[in-house]
């Protein structure tokens, strides 16, 4: 054993290190699709803040790199580690500390995932309202990511939702930030930055989420379109309608499709609406009274059929679940048909007809093609990208992402630029920003010993 | 003229440029009350970004502290420049560059006041939620202190509703951070690092607001409370129910003792029932539908009366609107009654009733007193702070202050630490997040010109 080993075993203990060959190969990517995987050096499974410090003291020291892993589910390879480097799991750090139904806050470890957070708030009434696709995420990678999904229309991503962290700073010192308080004023907003720096800035040891009421009733409406520029048009007038849906999603005819092929979903749409529909909207509504439910959904689907739709489906509670978890599994979905590479890009929701037309041209030009949906509220669009050619493919994206950034948007909504994004965010991005963002990072870690390689590439 | 003004006069034109006894006696303060006003020896009035940035260039060159100013309303002093510095007034950029609808944002230049911004916005059914107690507060004073105010309990802060900038770095570089997005992934959050920076890290020239569909019916329901402890005791009850209130506030008795008296107030509450009161709760309601207001307005009467409240008054429209405004203006009632300092602390609202006993008991101790009143349901209160001796008043204030932040809150809520809550945050705070804060500072400031003294002291 190594003297770098021997001294990460000593702080985890002998159990909770694993070098060389014990490393399963699950350590070594996330749900990223393009980065080949690699092993770290070293996987360190600790169990408490203090251990998390000590790694951090002793890898400063050693100059190993260290990239921190909570469900690898991220999809933009924040998560995938580097040869020579430590994998630091939160796997251990899996406890619900508190559920306090007073300040309507969970306070928890970074490794507990959504299921788990769900299962310990439900019984009190409390949601944490953040639901990115993959509920087997955890809130260390929500924080990582700055985690979004389709709730984020009305109840906002995961920086809206996270008060306050127990963090880890490279030099192995422990801050606490914010806290159990929904507003301060108070010196720089350090959640708020920790938020959404993917491992390169600090290490979450516990998370103080938000939790509101749940609300007793939901109810999902359809509404299939002769295309997409209508349900662009029909989303700021359902938002300015101050219905609240706490989804507002498209679905391309082709996305749609593949959807309800791989998940054999069955929607009771006739043949004849679906072959002349190029695009769906699905809103999902919620109350704490089902008589306002009802009403707000009659009113929806009144609103739908003056923007345009071609019919109005209201989802049988099922059905409407199945739905929107096949909609959360689009990812999977793109992966099975054979997707090269994927997108996350946001624009103002107003450029969303601009942007995807141009995306389809772009694509057809490079010898391939886009399919997509995503959170039309949000002007979040989710493109599976299929384009063999590794030139042409990088050029399509490069392309995309320059556009998204033109008409006033970025590269990233909610998957983060990870290991995956941060060349393109290198060639694009201001260099003046770049430049503050380096300055940022070295604040908090000089030694550059967190995710090297995330965000700010390789250059 | 010194070459300073000169070469300052020459960036915005010898009309917009003040010095010495042409430099009005309003600039050298904010509403802050316990600071010396200090003359700056410049005042810029600059009319864009590059303008501001010429300025920035220039004060760094000539090591010219620079302190930029709104509509100086205040309540910590980030706006009492420095003698021998530059102010730089945000007056002349005031300009509502753009009413979005579909994005329902606003895009404004930094002088634009909130009543100024409602104006712009009102005729398209979208307001911007923050809501200070003081109307006349500029756009960019909200992003420099994170601004507050009633509404944040549903509406959330400053931070939240502002989705991107238009910012100066101090070495006269211009970024552009967020946009016309409620959600970003893509690099450190720079927005929200700006946001309650109190004009030490960066100088917003433009900004882009968050708009609320109006909704068009609202109602006050004013709780009168045998005591405190009850009516904090109410507030997560209040809140479990899903009934979202978009106000929700305590007032003491001697606080609405003085509100009534100094703004001529007419509530109708009966002698008997004054007196046998220790506290107010006041709960605002807003809904897009009269009907669901109504129902919400009774079921919140209800609610109060079951949880303790002596009596429940819905007030009319004029009645209302008068107390919620005399109830913005308590600051200029603590000033009325002669307050030595104020204190706008945070803590969970699960600890309010311990706090405010012991803070009552700490200011009789200190042979003081304090009056209050507070977002309840953010847990942030606002005390008025009778104490003459200089001496006794900090101890006193350190003592409050150290107590919340022992509680899990923090020095300020929403009216930032500025120059005259600096020394405490200095004093209380962990160092090794000061000293994170510092490099963070110099990361965007290395030359120190931005508003030395504020957040950090003068340490």
């Amino acid at each position: 054993m190594s003297d770098v080993a021997a001294r990460l075993a000593q702080i985890v203990g002998d159990h909770h290190l694993l070098t060389g060959d014990a490393i399963p190969e699950d350590y070594s990517h996330d749900e990223e699709l393009t980065l080949a995987p690699v092993k770290p050096d070293y996987v360190a499974r600790p169990s408490c803040a203090e251990e998390v410090a000590a790694l951090l003291v002793a890898a400063s020291e050693h100059g190993v790199p260290v990239t921190a892993r909570g469900s690898g589910s991220g999809l933009s390879g924040a998560a995938r580690p580097q040869s020579g480097g430590l994998l630091i799991s939160f796997e251990r750090m899996n406890a619900v500390v508190e559920v306090d139904t007073t300040n309507q806050v969970a306070v928890v470890q970074p490794g507990v995932t959504l299921t788990e957070l769900d299962a310990a708030t439900g019984p009190h009434g409390l949601s944490y309202m953040v639901h990115p696709g993959e509920l087997s995420s955890s809130v260390g990678g929500n924080v990582g990511t700055n985690a979004g999904g389709m709730r984020a229309v009305k109840y906002g991503v995961a920086r809206h939702n996270i008060l306050g962290l127990q963090a880890v700073l490279p030099t192995g010192e422990i801050i606490r930030t914010g806290g159990r308080i929904a507003k301060v004023s108070t010196g720089y907003d350090l959640t708020q930055l920790i938020v959404g720096s993917e491992g390169t800035l600090a290490l979450a040891t516990e998370v103080i989420v938000k939790l509101h009421p749940r609300l007793d009733h939901s109810a999902t409406v359809l509404a299939p379109f002769g295309n997409l520029d209508q349900v662009m048009t029909a989303v700021p007038a359902v938002l300015a309608q101050g219905l609240s849906p706490y989804i507002l999603e498209y679905v391309d005819n082709m996305t749609m499709a593949a959807i309800v092929h791989t998940q054999n979903l069955e929607l009771g749409i006739p043949d004849q609406v679906r072959d002349s529909c190029q695009a769906y909207l699905v809103v999902a509504l919620d109350n704490r009274l089902v008589q306002r439910l009802d009403e707000d959904v009659e009113r929806t689907a009144e609103l739908l059929a003056e923007l345009g739709a071609v019919d109005c489906y209201v989802l049988e509670g099922g059905a409407a679940r199945r739905l929107i978890e096949a909609r959360e599994r689009a990812f999977w979905t793109a992966k099975a048909i054979g997707a090269d590479d994927i997108v996350d890009t946001v624009v103002p929701r107003s450029a969303m007809p601009k942007f995807l037309a141009a995306v389809q041209e772009m694509a057809l030009a490079a010898g391939g093609g886009v399919a997509g949906c995503g959170h039309a509220g949000d002007g979040n669009v989710h493109l599976a990208v299929l384009c063999k050619d590794p030139v042409a493919r990088k050029k399509l994206m490069t392309d995309i992402f320059s556009l998204a950034m033109e008409l006033g948007g970025a590269i990233s909504g909610e998957h983060g630029l990870g290991r995956a994004k941060a060349s393109y965010f290198m060639e694009l991005e201001d260099p003046t920003k770049i430049a503050l963002l380096r300055r940022i990072k070295e604040s908090f870690d000089p030694a550059g010993i967190l995710n090297p390689g995330v965000v700010f590439g390789q250059g």
